[in-house]
């Protein structure tokens, strides 16, 4: 549907499938875009709150009101072990709706990160769980507890289209939404990929150019390239 | 779904009902935006090119690549009376997708205008035209058609979803999407929420104030709002 | 003091003199920030809702919340004939927190216009009320009505600060504020420095270079600037 | 070369030929950056101070320091009848380099407009004055006479490199720069484009596709495209 | 008042008391913020230049003009020992105003740190000296010490006012400011806040809801929320 | 020349001395941007995707096309010992053009590093690799192979304008470019500044005030500062 309705916690979803989903974990957010022709990645203004964070889940989407974090704790009691939280907002906001407190509950709820189009704080706390967080700002400001949102409808995080169940994956490079349904032959073809880059690596590495190993010199000279001294 | 496929023309859509849609153009994005409880709205970058343009009708929804305007092309050939053409890109780009050829043929095969999450040129002439324009840029650097896109699949544009067939209706306050099956509770909610605003309107002209009108003086005090001197 | 109260109206304010405003109000917002010694300019971003929206009046302050336009009902029984609300918003914020009805409220109790560090919508018809509106975006988002702020507390609204009282001056190039204190001298040093300027006008118009009109050939010279050929 | 010297002001440059300029200026600048091989586009934050403002000059270029106007009065003595002054900054500025005294001095001296990757000040009286300004920011915040830039020397400005005497077109797609050497040939390619074009217009007015008059159907098979119902 | 002079330097200022400004180097920035009622927060841009910068201390003010930081050196001078810099500009500039031989000399003066709206350099440098830092920007382009700003008036730093004397608290989640007079209430109410908490995070620890914690279940069926399977 | 070919390829390039190269890469880019009067410097949205990134080396320009990382693999087979590769984009594009794979093959055939006005991706491996890079975003979302660009034409790259052989200097405060022929005056000139500098160090140590090593007490009166209590 086009608009996810406000006030909705939608109990029973349909996650992506466990094997699949740790088959993609041993990808990178990059080679999982490239899988998927190109699609279901954020926008780049979505950037880890720690180098080095790394996270691959089944989403619980949330839908969150400016300065206020309450569906946060409704979407608490909906996760599952192997779950990633995701959360858009119905406006840019870049206050601290997550922080530590959360962060440990989530946790303990079987959480493997967040996604959040909005801010967070308590990032030296978060760092030090090792909790994975990508997010547009970092912001001391905190939210209050006044508006309904939802949990576990469609929503638009970041520019991308998330439905519940979804599997969500990022790391320094960014993060990308693979749909259940996809998520088989999306995890197919990053293998494919991952198995033919090694190959091209070893090959590049020794000094062979990509203009041969890519065929590139005919359609680079039909498309009228000119070598000039 | 969560991701639109690339490289598919949808023919058939069914568009949300053409009465209904003439009498959403009668009210503006604000009171429609309301009338769907806040949801729908643009993120407010988008923005006319010229001051009072304002578009109402059925989405043909086009897919771009960066810098390349093919699918515009592709979209023409399946537009109807009354459509309006909204275009999202795969990637951040404010080239010039648009410019007045393309608007001469878009009249000409009877839409009603584009809103486009990218740039468009020859604003002069659109202007002259008073063929109407929402977009996040104005560029005169025009583009290639090399890259296939996808024409009536889902897209997020501007951080809206958009199915082909909803309501997309700009004006100088912005653009909202009305998905089709929701379009007569809209419009109904739209026409409640303007007879009661006239009202409203007519006694704040005398000097009464919203605090009396909307009862806010007890919710005010017992949230500890305190009157100094 | 360094932070405002919330949930605070302040209802006795001191403000700037009724005909030394009139006076200021003579002259544009470039030359009253350069008799003000290049002090009290908003940041840029600020904006007119339209081209040529002009206003210059006393302030009435305003803290909201984002998301909430609470308070600006509270503002409009605090307004005398000649203020100018000036709101300020805890966390930068978009949405659209003024819009006809506010507007017929404020202009049916005196206010001047507004100046918000924050969105507004209804711009065609505050347009066409010529309530001159200087806003930091336009959105058609609404805001809901449920957080205290506060109104005639010292606020930080686009970067510069504003007591409750003090003058407040928009047009084409932006917002100045002038502390009620200093409008009398401000008045004055805008007189003195507009008289000079008419008659640098005329010298220019024919011609005449400001390299030699203001004497800069000698300093430019020590300088170390070189002429070549 | 790769950097413009500081304190420098060249007298004499070699300007693109005055009749070029004038077949130019009958261009539009979409239409001069196509025939230009998409090369030589400013990037599109530069925006003109007014709806409709056009220009078309050979360039009198200058290095500004921030807040800093200085140059931009050394540079009134180099116009000549017909030049447009294209001004750079060496770091973003965002103040009002440029009023309504420099432009009448400007215009005194045959100057055709100006282009300033920076802010610009008395927005009113430039309309009024029907001066042609494009810049980055409009800002009330004047500007200090204490630095040394240069005049004439190569600039980039808004992205893009400028010689002194190249060419300078703007309108309100944006603005554009012709080498000197290349004018006469881009004239030439911008005739041919805009001869061209009026047959496509009046083809595509008629109903006719773009699909059809650019015999797009085949290469979009090819690339793969699928109509689906 | 409203605007802070120029040219200007007060030797004698009164800083919030030595005692109170180490109970509160004991508390985070999100936690402080809190304890405030969410006031006095600096815009998240703001950014340590290294990971895990902290700085707490008394604020010495600087205003400043675009790339200009003659007042830094002037403020040298007026450090005590645990006094921090925090320096706003008179327009936004991200020049690096300030590198490792004034970090040197601050720090051999007895500043704990700098806070400033505007660029720095060195950060390699600084950040092996351990010398905290929070910028806006991180740019190598230096600058000149030709305009007078001035030290200890008030000043609006990235969105705060700050007296000289305040508290100025910064780490990884941003910078706040403590007025001298709220100083110890401010650290009393932190206090009381972290005891609060470290319950919360055990119960959270083993699972416990925030939903249950924080008896949220009854106001969220209040307000409306439905469960859907 | 003012705008640079599409679809060429310099081979043969003049590239700054070997042993000036090497001496410059014993400063820091704040140095030699000091050492160059203040020019050449990058715009400061360019950062190293790791902290402690540096490199130094003769510039292989690329002009990009956008989403499109063609020319790339073009220019690795123009790299020597000692290169840098710097690559501009004909429009602003935050895609990732640059990974794993090309950072293999630039490392092999001799490259330093890349300084890129787009995005890369793969910033986990190039941080293992060490392989130093500076970019204006990061982002998974890879590129095609279809559009022409050019190799070793001159390039507007983040603001500067950079030639074929020009010295290009990274490290953590950002990028800056020297031409060939003034790389060695500039080393010159950097060696005295460090030297000179290595005193101020060690008094500035000891709580000497920039005040009284750099002569400013007098000039500061002259301008009018005062000294209040």
């Amino acid at each position: 549907m086009s608009s996810s309705p406000i006030g909705v916690v939608k109990r029973n979803i349909t996650r992506a499938d466990r094997a699949t989903v740790d088959r993609l974990s041993g990808f990178g957010v990059a080679t999982v875009h490239e899988a998927m022709g190109r699609l279901g990645l954020l926008k780049p203004y979505m950037r880890p709150i720690y180098t080095g964070a790394q996270l691959c889940g089944t989403a619980i989407t949330v839908l969150l009101q400016p300065g206020d974090n309450w569906m946060l704790h409704v979407a608490a009691e909906q996760l599952q072990d192997g779950d990633v939280v995701i959360a858009a907002c119905t406006t840019d906001c870049d206050d601290g709706f997550f922080g530590e407190l959360l962060g440990t509950s989530f946790h303990a709820r079987g959480a493997r990160g967040l996604v959040i189009d909005g801010g967070v704080r308590d990032v030296k706390e978060l760092t030090a769980m090792k909790f994975p967080v990508f997010s547009r700002a970092i912001s001391a400001r905190g939210t209050v507890k006044a508006s309904l949102g939802s949990v576990n409808v469609p929503v638009v995080c970041a520019g991308a289209l998330v439905q519940p169940g979804d599997v969500v994956i990022g790391d320094d490079d960014g993060v990308v939404i693979v749909p259940a349904a996809a998520a088989q032959r999306t995890a197919d073809a990053a293998q494919a990929r991952t198995d033919n880059e090694a190959d091209k690596r070893a090959r590049l590495a020794t000094g062979a150019l990509g203009l041969d190993l890519y065929n590139m010199r005919e359609p680079l000279a039909k498309a009228g390239l000119q070598y000039i001294d």
